[in-house]
């Protein structure tokens, strides 16, 4: 298989995207450059706004917090009529590409980023030594997100050149990171006749020249945010009529990671952020935890969940003070049909650049790709996740994290010939 | 005693304090206020500047910080020529009125502010319902610090008013909140021929017409700020590969308050704010615990605070992470003189408006006047520090805390009173 | 004052119960030789078994060790017709002594002993260098209760000697240790008609020589036992199915520990004794936290209990575990009245051996005698808590705890003279 | 096949094991028995007593608790001269056939009891229903050793009667349980000429009628026992003097349950005893906690015993108390060989009574036949771990686990056709 697209284009378009980090629901200059460059093809149509978001959107920010990114994807000069659509945080973009008789495959990449500060180390850390370092200081792709969305414009490119028969549809859906875009993604009219379907990650611990072709091993999870609210008391002259919520939030969280172990699978447990209280002197009215909790099945999941809301509600209790439990987002776990699997590690050996094939691997994250992947099954189609290996220096999450830049080549040629397959294969 | 000061001047100067809060060494407008007022009168001397901290001032906000109080009070109106001199958290002032032969006394009014939101609801606050609530959103003088200035400038001009023979020094502590102020305050050359010496303080729980001429039972704080470094990793794919600092901070937190009681006095400890992590799925890198200890006496604050370490240290080792602790801020215990709030007791029933004399009682609480008026003892002379009661219908450190105002004219009274009888008694 | 009670059988008396010592109910070897001693003296009356505890007794020990400790005492040679009439842990004993017209006196002294493994370091304890050590390894005479009944035998023989007029009881109180004996013998008909009361306690960090008139500062306490039940489970392969109690007990005790401290005065708690689980693989389905509460002031004692049953339920339901509080044993703050503390500290320094006289002075620990002068002052009486000092190598509750039997005479003599200065004083 | 050995016979062995339950290395009874039987059959060797113990015995009670198990095998019947071999806790014991030419064939059969009080409800239980519950209350054949035991003597008889040709030994491991005894009999010389080997378990959550012939998936286990020390003080008192050890214990086990998961497979901890302290108004000086971590593999092992030991360690450190850990036993993980799983699958099915055969499964728990299987496998030799199913009522570590007798049967004809086939197979 020859390469239609230029690697030059790919690595400008992932440099720009790595330059302006967003996170959930404040994709705005994100989607509007995605919208841009698939608006300039010869597509059968490309949606964005709240048509493909088929589901209410949990933990959108606050309005402060989006008119913030809307106005530095303003100020870095994003499309105002595409931002005009997209304003109050209705993020993503679905490329529709309709041709002849065949089948409807789906492609689902995430664009979002994370609130990570990134290393501006440029000897060991190529964004800061190229120059292409996040302008969003305290956020960074620091997942490979801008990687994933160039994937799916280079895919969209690809398949415009090829003998391609079918609909393809590829979706760009905000807010992975946070688990909040994958359920109104997986809702919106737009997957109701998907019959085959992958999602892309790459890296993941896999060199450049890796691809696998069915990851499994998702965790279910479920995020919360417990805010507690007790009453606040001098803390030398009257201790005694405090309701200490830091107190409370510290027995939450010490015996959050103290839920017993699970016999039929892994479990996990985080309470990522936790602030509270205004001075040193005052005992602490208020305090939140934010965290999450994960599971080797749903069922998993929800049995930390349980004990989680148990935990946090009888540590409010102990220091008498109110807890308020709200889920930020979910995400269940999924599987990878070997209907795909199979196939694509068949002829994935043939695609430039890939050295190794792996059939099936497992994964030990999350996702909410998951909710795509679980509608196609539940209507009778397939659904896998596949993987696209690169040398990253950092781990993902890490402020050193960065792709190998080969890789999107590597990715773009992998989907192609994948959905290129399916479409032999169902035709 | 009839009074001189007009009681529309101190409510009117009160008031606007009141809705300029500043926290510590940010008080450039009511420094420069009180300058202001001071230089229109007929004193001595008027200093502020670097020249009245004598010690290094602990817990400075950072320059941003700095920054953005300093142009509040520019827009504020603040004199240009009393902020240049202050410029970079030099704030606070003193007042010095030498005339004749006679003793130097000193009094001491603080004059910062609480990170504390005020109350909107006019019906039961009436700095809401008569338009003079904060300005500066999320901050308050929660404490009575308005008065107290208020209480400094109207003394000085009872005493301009009056056969006062002496020199008298009025010392606008800042700072006093975070503790801070006092002990740079307090090594200052200025307080160095002070031979006795007052500090004040409204309400504490005491009525309108109640005054108190001597009050112990002060608790020597100490306020820590505890950072703890950990490594970050994905809460999901490798649980087991970070250091979580909020794990080791609910440890210490829960462990903090654990510390054993002490049969010698009162001991104190909180975790007045907790913040860390940065999402969910992060195990967190970076998590604080600011929060105090206090003592009946030094010893035992010492005593709390040597535990409040090795319990900190302890929880960072069990999880493996670092912590670096360090000392925000300090105040000692301290005692009143008898030879002071004995004779002033006995005048105190002739003020206008006092109904009630106690001469002695407890504070259950923290100041750092306590350095000041230890460097005056220890140089020999006599410290009392008294009470003017004010109806205030929320507690000190509440949203609805208030002075009822007929409370400025007996507290500028009553310190007139007891100036003037100190400056009688040791001609 | 001249000694009519010879040294050497105070010190032989003392000895024997020295090597006797028996816990709270289970004090049948020394009620007998109690009983034994006073039978032989020409008293009015001696009291023993159910009739002298007027009210239900707590925290009983169950049949199996009610029945251990019988055997033990049976063997060690007690009477048989006495431990007849206090089978079951009806233990203790009262010697009323009518003479004449005069005041009721009554004298409190305990005799029950703690479960501290005994000294056996000849070089630096000398019930073990001189042969008297305990003889129930585990238990201990280490509060010098073992003194205290032999004051209350050498009181008796010198008011026998006396020209006392009047009535004196001497009331052997058991269970002091676990504040169990004080209200059932507070509650006696015993108690009705006394006017004035001393309770006696040697020691307290006072040298021989010193004593003390009245002592105050008695905390209020309260003991509980918290029995959690939960369900076991393989902790290898079914850890999610046990619901683990010692998890439970352990959230307990880090919250126990952190109940806020109160500004109204000083607060306790002591989780002093834990048990649970069965084996290292079994998760845990039993466990129990036996401890206790106290403060300055009933009312504290009160919110320190109210705030542990909060945290222990709480506990409890965070780890989905039952548990039963039960309340073993408790007793009230009191205070010793001056009217009994003067008089007394005026004739004090004539006593033998005497040679500094504190009138008043703190105790800083509980007592159940509290139990009996609240009863005394609730009918309109006085009573007083007075020390006796020793020189005592280890402290109280430690396993070198001993008394310089000098004190011995010293208590006696001071104990006699103050009954006979009531007596005189109010004839 | 046909059976050869009685039902009776089976069920009244069994029984008799039933009622006389011991602990590790305190199964005396129990080893009498076994040799007794194994002795009064035509066997080549019985060897029990120190020679069948290669390696030294970790956690072996103290002389007074082996004393009074001692006593109960001697007042139950137990042979004097085989008590006298085993005196000291040198129970278990091996019975040797050897015929003619053949492989060397292995069986581990465990003997042990827990420390568990037997349900004594006769309906639902049927031990107690039929007259066979346990004699030594407390403890209890809990999790089917009793079965076990007989298993090891229904093989040897069935052996006897077949046309076996090698060498059979049969291994009657003491202390499974508390995984004491599995490795100092590994260690054995009479293991080192074994080349397959077989270690069998009842029930597993396995119904009656199925079998399974290659378990895997044990967990590596090692328990431990902490020891805190600190300083006893009057909690009244002087709670500053006092250095806690139930504070630090229950800091110790919050934070041991909270060590986190790890992505390469299951981990477990567990607290399993607790206890310490001595009154509920002493510091408590000494604490133990006694628990155990397991892991997938040998290394997840060792991750979680290594954090527990930091945990533990820093939590003494943080009350500031010593600190002594024992490992208390140990076992790796193992894995059964396909070699062997593979061929006893397929004769599986013939053996009477068998309705079931499952050819490999997980365990999930932890096991020290582990020790035996890797030092056959360290030999060259091939190990599997069979699990023969039964109709149990209750759990197994549960007051109300029972075997259904009909698996005794099938137990043995299953044992005896493994061994069978693996010397026809390995002439």
């Amino acid at each position: 298989m020859s390469q239609t697209v230029a690697h030059d284009d790919l690595s400008a378009f992932r440099r720009d995207l790595h330059r302006h980090p967003e996170p959930a629901w404040c994709e705005f200059y994100t989607t509007a450059r995605i919208v841009d460059e698939l608006e300039s093809r010869d597509l059968t149509a490309v949606h964005y706004g709240p048509e493909i978001l088929g589901a209410e959107r949990m933990n959108v920010p606050d309005d402060d917090e989006l008119a913030e990114w809307f106005e530095r994807a303003r100020d870095a000069g994003a499309r105002e009529d595409v931002l005009a659509e997209i304003e109050g945080g209705y993020t993503g973009a679905v490329a529709v590409l309709e041709r002849g008789e065949g089948p409807v495959v789906g492609v689902r990449v995430d664009i979002d980023a994370l609130p990570i500060l990134e290393s501006d180390d440029g000897d060991v850390h190529a964004p800061a030594g190229e120059g292409f370092r996040s302008e969003h200081e305290g956020y960074m792709h620091a997942c490979g997100h801008d990687a994933h969305a160039t994937f799916g414009l280079g895919l969209v490119d690809e398949i415009l050149e090829s003998d391609f028969e079918g609909t393809l549809k590829v979706f760009f859906q905000p807010g992975e990171e946070q688990i909040v875009g994958g359920q109104p993604m997986a809702e919106s009219e737009l997957m109701d006749d998907v019959e085959y379907f992958l999602a892309a990650h790459v890296g993941l611990d896999h060199p450049t020249g890796e691809v696998i072709c069915g990851i499994d091993g998702f965790l279910a999870v479920s995020h919360f945010h417990a805010e507690f609210e007790g009453e606040p008391s001098h803390a030398g002259g009257h201790p005694e009529q405090g309701r200490n919520t830091v107190q409370a939030a510290a027995a939450a969280i010490q015996n959050l990671y103290g839920i017993p172990r699970h016999a039929d699978g892994p479990t996990r447990v985080n309470a990522g952020v936790v602030g509270g209280g205004t001075a040193t002197n005052i005992i602490p009215e208020e305090c939140f935890v934010e965290g999450e909790v994960r599971g080797g099945t749903t069922e998993l999941m929800e049995y930390m969940d349980e004990k989680a809301h148990r935990v946090i509600e009888s540590a409010a209790d102990m220091h008498e003070v109110d807890v308020d439990i709200e889920t930020l987002g979910r995400a269940p776990s999924a599987t990878s049909d070997q209907e795909l699997a199979g196939p694509i590690a068949e002829i994935a050996g043939e695609v430039d650049g890939v050295t190794n094939v792996i059939e099936r691997d497992e994964l030990g994250g999350s996702e909410d790709a998951t909710y795509m992947m679980q509608a196609v099954q539940d209507n009778g189609g397939y659904a896998t996740y596949v993987g696209v290996g690169t040398d990253h220096p950092g781990g993902h999450h890490t402020s050193t994290f960065d792709v190998e830049e080969e890789s999107l080549d590597i990715g773009v040629d992998f989907l192609t010939a994948a959905v290129l397959e399916i479409a032999e294969r169902n035709p």
